[in-house]
């Protein structure tokens, strides 16, 4: 949530140059997206999503990023497409920084989910799914099982500042994934990664597209079920709401089965899930600077959630029969 | 340039069933003025900005704003105009806060302005202090002269902490305006108060509009001038550059004449706007709480600009004639 990067007019006349839009009639930053500086602007062909890519990303995923997004828009998903310049890229610079357009897609995020907007979810995730199929790139998911530790790590020891005890009970938990991550044994696609409130859009009660693939990667379908489990399935008071989660995985399996290896492992994955996330927020939390232009989120939420998926023995405590 | 507050789905609902834009197509958090949460909405009947008026605003002016607006917008002037609800009002209540749709006007703030841009900034301001005549409301300027020293006592001594001696010099500075500042003697209307770059949106090379009337108030009319000399007319290095500021003030006269008074207390008035505008910069930067979603702009800028004022000795160091 943040723009970083401010375009100098004489920069942003040249880029918009090399394109086919006509000229810039407004430009606005937009709080959408951690990593990058995004900016609504509107042009005589209407309106678009200007993104510029700051250091979190490594320029050398976004040819994967803008064609996963080109493949899932060209197999009928509703995402948002990367728009050509006259010479055919969809990848430029400006102010210093890769840069792309993105069309602009319509609808809102939702703050507090009913359980038909998870069922909406889970059919849009499992037609994710098969939509990756035979899309040529390939992206490691860096956040997976063997990334959490090297992130830990970066925390230098400080979980306890958030709670106490709380850096034993990581060590255990990753130690834990470490052991029983279920890598390889699964069915494996192109996942989101980060299909979070934010990055899905409705409209008029229906579910009108997904947004940002900055985190998508190859890794266990499944594994992308999970996260959308404790993103779109909790309730604020950190219970379970089992209601939503069938409503999610019904409508998944409804597009895509599940394998029964895919079952017995959800309630691993949503741990593992839980685990990723509460990583990343303890680190971003520990190490936000003075004066950002992020809040960061609470760790802890997905402390609650951790604790929860590690009580569980089998995939129908989230409504999911064998 | 923040977003404060989240709006729950049922309230927006339930608050744009009071209007007749039909439904909420998308909403963007912008980021757009520094006092409260902005929003780029787009309905049925085009694009609009959601504004919710966080605590830095009292909601007491906020009729005075609105009406401006209106009213200026009534008179000619390019600025946005307050949408009335089904009932007839321009301002009503969101997720706990006083909220107005106003309309969306195209263009883009410069980042450099060069001399054109200059002239066309002043030729606004004059138009809008001619505008402004008539308006039924008045709102006293809370960041004029008498307001200073209380700003500064905020700051609580800590001038010093930015550069050595600069609270002294403040302390020199305050006594001095307190001493000569011309209230009461010089042409008054209402003035925008703010008409920084941000705020005026250029197209196609003219200026397409004037935003963000939330400190305009009633005060002496070339004390605008002076904010907008400051604002426009220096360069990167802190030096006056007096071909801009002879384009912003031919401009400006060649629509609304000045009087012999207000070119002589133009020095006096530039190195008060200075100050003020030091002294705004000063508090936030001092203040600034941990995590914030702004970054304090640096006050030295206003510093120099202080500087160079007391070194003037009448209006032709600007490039305007008496």
């Amino acid at each position: 949530m943040a723009v970083y990067t401010e375009i100098p007019d004489e920069e942003l006349d040249a880029f918009m140059a090399g394109y086919d839009l006509g000229p810039v009639q407004s430009l606005k930053g937009i709080a959408e997206g951690v990593e990058n500086s995004n900016y609504l602007m509107v042009t005589q062909k209407g309106q678009f999503i200007l993104t510029l890519y700051e250091k979190r990303v490594d320029p050398a995923d976004l040819p994967f990023f803008l064609g996963l997004m080109e493949h899932l828009a060209g197999k009928g998903l509703r995402c948002p497409l990367p728009v050509h310049d006259k010479k055919g890229e969809a990848l430029n610079r400006l102010a210093g920084r890769p840069a792309a357009i993105i069309t602009f897609l319509t609808g809102l995020g939702v703050r507090r989910p009913r359980a038909e907007h998870c069922a909406a979810v889970g059919d849009a995730l499992a037609r994710l799914h098969l939509a990756g199929e035979g899309f040529g790139l390939r992206r490691k998911n860096a956040l997976s099982v063997t990334g959490w530790r090297p992130l830990y790590e970066q925390c230098n020891g400080r979980a306890d500042e958030i709670q106490a005890g709380l850096g034993s009970e990581i060590e255990h938990e990753l130690a834990y994934a470490e052991k029983n991550w279920p890598s390889g044994a699964l069915p494996e696609g192109v996942i989101h990664a980060d299909l979070f409130q934010d990055n899905v859009f409705f409209l008029g009660g229906k579910l009108s597209g997904l947004i940002d693939f900055y985190f998508a990667c190859n890794d266990m379908l499944a594994y992308d079920v999970a996260i959308c489990i404790n993103a779109w399935c909790f309730e604020p008071d950190g219970s379970l709401n089992i209601t939503k989660a069938r409503a999610l995985l019904s409508a998944y399996r409804a597009v895509r089965p599940f394998t029964s290896v895919e079952i017995a492992a959800l309630p691993l994955l949503a741990r593992g899930s839980a685990l990723r996330f509460l990583l990343t927020r303890l680190y971003d939390w520990l190490t936000v600077p003075e004066g950002a232009l992020v809040v960061p989120k609470d760790p802890m939420e997905y402390y609650r959630k951790l604790r929860f998926h590690r009580s569980v023995t089998d995939a129908s405590a989230y409504g999911l029969d064998a």
